[in-house]
């Protein structure tokens, strides 16, 4: 392989893989079944297996009680955790947490990261994202509503969100709201910290999503900002900065999201190939034996291969030439790997057959809230438009 | 078009269309929020409001109590009534009950009709149908593991069966179990009537579905038969003619379901449209502007209207040649018409980004619990095996 | 079959499709090899053949020495055609001719109709369209670039034209262009009747299209118009209502078209099922075994059943409501059909293996030169373009 | 770029690309028309100038004349060539020329080399390579007809072979047959060179592909054994081995060809964006304003970037690794690859409109010429099955 691991890293990752499968695996229908809050004392458990193994965190840099993996190391354990739907939570490696703790590290004042980033990195608090509008469509970051008006040392917060993820229970929020209404374009927003418990901030519920509420981290809400006051002290970044750091956000975001993607398609492949060998459709004959259903297996096998050289070249290109330059990749692979790994669950499912639509394996937990990865930052038509529309500007411009 | 119905039919199409549009469709969120046992009062309302207008069991005899509508008649208000997932409920034509109220019609003894059919048909019961069993593939109808001895004038059935959907609060099941085990491949099975308070029968759980327990009509049950005693009264049909049975049960059963699919599309398409013309991506465009949207309601205009003639025209060949000549089609139909709406819905949610994953629209729940679709009643893979073995069997005649 | 055809036609299509069989496409790989006028004397053979049994310009009216039959029972009759590559030329109702004939008798002044449409309804002469320009989008019928300028008694035409099939060795030409420059955009463009022999028309060269420049009435020109002078008397309908016009001859002439595809699609189904019974692949087994040729044969199967019954219920309703009623579907069965069949020649290839590629099976003709069919007469992307704003259109006056 | 490339590899790349471009494609479409014996002495001039540059035969060591370069070297320069259809031929590393050469200079006898291997590397000479038999599928090489028995220092071939391609001018021909015919499976053929002069070789005809009869270099050949006496020094590698040398020989030509494969999709993919930005479909728009052609153009990009990263990988781990390990790959890339470059071929003829189907682009040549792609070397469906059962295997073991 080319995009060669060290020995060292693949050792973790045989590790880390190993316990996923004795300790976690067995533990994910329970913690599905029963919910978040339900389910905390499992999750905890199994975290603190986590940290005595030396794995906590293992994005976020030593200081901060990480395991100070670098970007390329990290994407390698997020395909393993993503093989488990509790595999990026028990690392304390999930969204919407860890963009913004990268968000933080790199961004946050001394005082923000002594407040917020050490807290969320030891696990004791979590937190949210709060950009996207249900009034204004998610794929245009650049034409929000929200507003923060400056006011002497405060912003007044107002707006309506919806989709800030794991807003339930969580200690702080990091709302995108326009500080800069006549700033141009991608200048006019900006990054603001908001407690979650500010007078000023409204949880109203959790959205039904794919017919649950949800709780806890597995949840989406809708919140309001009533007149919601906040110190100046809580911007992050730069005013005017909000469009830019969320770009910033999103590149290796997307890196986590798509490896975690080919996690479920590994899981989802594992499945589909032990259920062909083992369901028989005759007395004499087994799923596997269907042509068919060999066809499904090399396509996958294919699929998810080409998706994690995309993934593994993209996420290079972002380390030596910067996420400007690999912006068509980041788009490709979103697109890309999203569709690749609905297609891959689909015909895990079919190959489970009435197996396949019940609770009785991860599947349909994926079939349902993996959906949204064709739509949640940027649907496919957002990403392609501007993938092509930069090519043929070459074009044009000759 | 040139299916005519007959302006008598083609009125009340309408007139039921406006009865959804105006008294169902609005209340079709909270039914499936609350759960069918707390929405039974709603659901209860509305079969009132059906019956008053003289709309009840449309595909049942008038001395039943139906409308006495005739296959094709019936097979046009399926459309309509799938159009809103409580539809066909709220007109006393869901699966399972219409399905055994068919059997029973056509092959039940005057006893069965009296103590089973006629309350099935004044919607006082409901009944459930348990053929599938977890450790053997509903693919293969032929082979299944519950057996029915005789024992005198009883049987003594044993068997562990899954996906026996509304079993949970029905009151009473056909089940299909091996009565002569030594017969030939298809000719081994019975259908029996088994009391659901029949001691003999364990009602294990409902199992979870795509993220749901569900309850009442809207579950599917694990059960199991130990030693359960039935009196031989309660053969359904000829002993050994159980597989025939559940052939002739799924024929009409499978135009019931695809016209249930196509009404399924058309609001699926219906509130595609309706996005796509109300929602702005920016101040001044909104989706409707974007050709890919545009390309999939053509498409979707295009697949939905071959689905309808496909299965109108199975309908009609059924009307007029009968099941047996039509097997081809039917089975045709059924994978044909099973991918073209999950297509449908799927480009459906996606139109709606963010809103469509949550379940605020319909869309959401058909994505979750029609899936099975490509699975039930036989499998894609299934069908298509069928059909061409036979296509090719005259290639190999010659 | 729901569209009933009668006993008599059902008769004749028998009777046609069983000549094809023993004498047409013993002789099609001939022809084809040959080249159109090497071929003649063997086709007009086969036309006489034709005419003696009264088969002759099925389509057109016996005053003319056709047979006379109705548009539906000829959409039948075009399908049998089409199941060989020089059916429709032999029985004189090819394109661009039959085209040309449907104009000119429903818009013809009587000395144009004795002119030119008796000679080209005998078969004596052949005719040809010049519409598409190569400077200006096909799919854009009202942004032409030829001219005709009226010169008292006479039009003068200039311009560049392309894609004028079979103008090698036609006798005259109905060409395309503005007589109207300052009309309104759907009332510019006039038809002009032009003889070959005219000393301002250029034939320029037959374009190598797919290999082959092929030649007579199998071959594509692009010819130029140089200061071409024509009576006015060669107006053919009112002047500027050449798009009316042109809209008017693709009505119909989609409906042979697709009826034609759809032949093609029978008779590369009829090859595949063959070589699927009779290619071995090791000594035991032949292709029909294999679980994705069976998959394939269900699926080209309901492709193209869907295929023909969304044709003729388009051709029902162009006969019942006219054709701009039917505009919709017209548009919706040109790109729906025409991706049926290269998918079902894609696939009939693949299961012939090295076969399919050889010119031994008219598979690779049609491979060739039927992939325009997604291009002309409209590419795919226009007609799901004008049926999406259409169905958009109701839903934005509401 | 993770497979990094040196920089004088680098280097070596854009001048043949630069060489390419300015002498090499202006002269394609002539070529093409003319047929290969016509277009010798342009083919040769163009070869003549390779050798100035001393890019003469790149993968063939430097002591026969070539550049010497590695395999992985020549895979980057495979897909330069790729970009013209004569490209290969010019470099003198055409199929199957290439092949042949790979294995003389492993397997053939210094007798062999001198007298075969060093005229081919000089461009002297060419060969072809006979396997494929009509009457036995190409799918199956381990079941062929052919026969070379043994007689004293001879062997006597009897045998039909097809798409024995180039055989049309070829000076020698290496042929599989069976020595071994009670040998197991995969030990039964060998190869054995044949003089073409041979008395008992008969050159039938080439085959008509896609409409065209081909000659020379660009041709397949139908051809005949009759008691075909050859000395046994000729033949190649050991008796029995034929199998094995055919493998051997697949392994690094599929890397060949899917390089090649993927430099046609990057020259089809300049052409369609170069025709987005240069057709105006109205005056005002060009076709890349279409979102439709804008999707084209992003999934294209997509997909030639993962074959380009499946082929380098899979070329990585032959190099590394040997062929046997990574038999699976070999498998997924051809079917893989084989698939994007008809599908971006597709939409490149889609964008172009009826220039599209024309020669005037070479889009149409590689539409009918690659279309094989899907078939020869295994089809699609037999590498499908290999890699799954493989992958199975596994699953079963356990």
């Amino acid at each position: 392989m080319s995009f060669q691991v060290s020995e060292e890293l693949d050792q973790l990752l045989t590790n880390i893989k190993l316990f996923l499968v004795q300790e976690v695996y067995p533990k994910e229908k329970e913690v599905i079944e029963k919910g978040f809050n339900s389910a905390l004392p499992i999750l905890e458990e199994l975290r603190n297996m986590v940290k005595k193994k030396g794995w906590w965190a293992p994005a976020m840099p030593k200081e901060y009680g990480g395991m100070g993996l670098s970007f390329l190391e990290f994407a390698r354990i997020s395909e393993i955790l993503g093989t488990t739907p509790i595999g990026h939570y028990i690392f304390n490696s999930q969204a919407p947490d860890i963009g913004n703790m990268e968000l933080m590290l790199e961004f946050g004042t001394k005082d923000q990261k002594e407040k917020y980033l050490r807290r969320l990195v030891n696990g004791e608090i979590r937190s949210c994202f709060s950009m996207v509008e249900p009034d204004r469509p998610g794929s245009n970051p650049t034409w929000i509503e929200t507003t923060a008006q400056r006011d002497r040392d405060n912003y007044i917060i107002n707006g309506h969100k919806w989709f800030t993820s794991s807003a339930d229970g969580a200690t702080f929020n990091i709302v995108m709201a326009v500080t800069n209404p006549n700033g141009e374009k991608h200048k006019k927003a900006s990054m603001l910290i908001v407690d979650m418990d500010n007078p000023g901030f409204e949880f109203i519920k959790n959205i039904p999503v794919m017919g649950e509420e949800g709780e806890g981290w597995m949840s989406h809400a809708e919140v309001k900002y009533n007149d919601c006051q906040i110190p100046i002290t809580n911007l992050l970044g730069a005013e005017g900065e909000g469009f830019a750091l969320a770009q910033h956000r999103l590149g290796p975001g997307r890196i986590h999201h798509c490896m975690r993607w080919i996690g479920i398609c590994e899981r989802a492949f594992d499945l589909m190939c032990k259920r062909a060998v083992s369901r028989r459709i005759t007395p004499e004959a087994n799923l596997a034996s269907q042509q068919t259903v060999m066809n499904w297996i090399a396509e996958c096998r294919a699929d998810i291969n080409a998706a994690r050289l995309m993934v593994l070249d993209t996420a290079n290109k972002i380390d030596t030439h910067g996420q400007y330059k690999a912006r068509d990749d980041i788009s490709i692979i979103k697109f890309f790997v999203a569709n690749i790994l609905l297609k891959v669950l689909d015909r895990a499912i079919q190959v489970h057959g009435a197996l396949g639509v019940t609770d009785y394996t991860p599947l349909s937990y994926w079939y349902r809230h993996e959906r949204p990865s064709r739509i949640y930052d940027g649907p496919d038509e957002v990403h392609k438009r501007a993938v092509s529309r930069r090519i043929l500007s070459k074009y044009n411009d000759n």
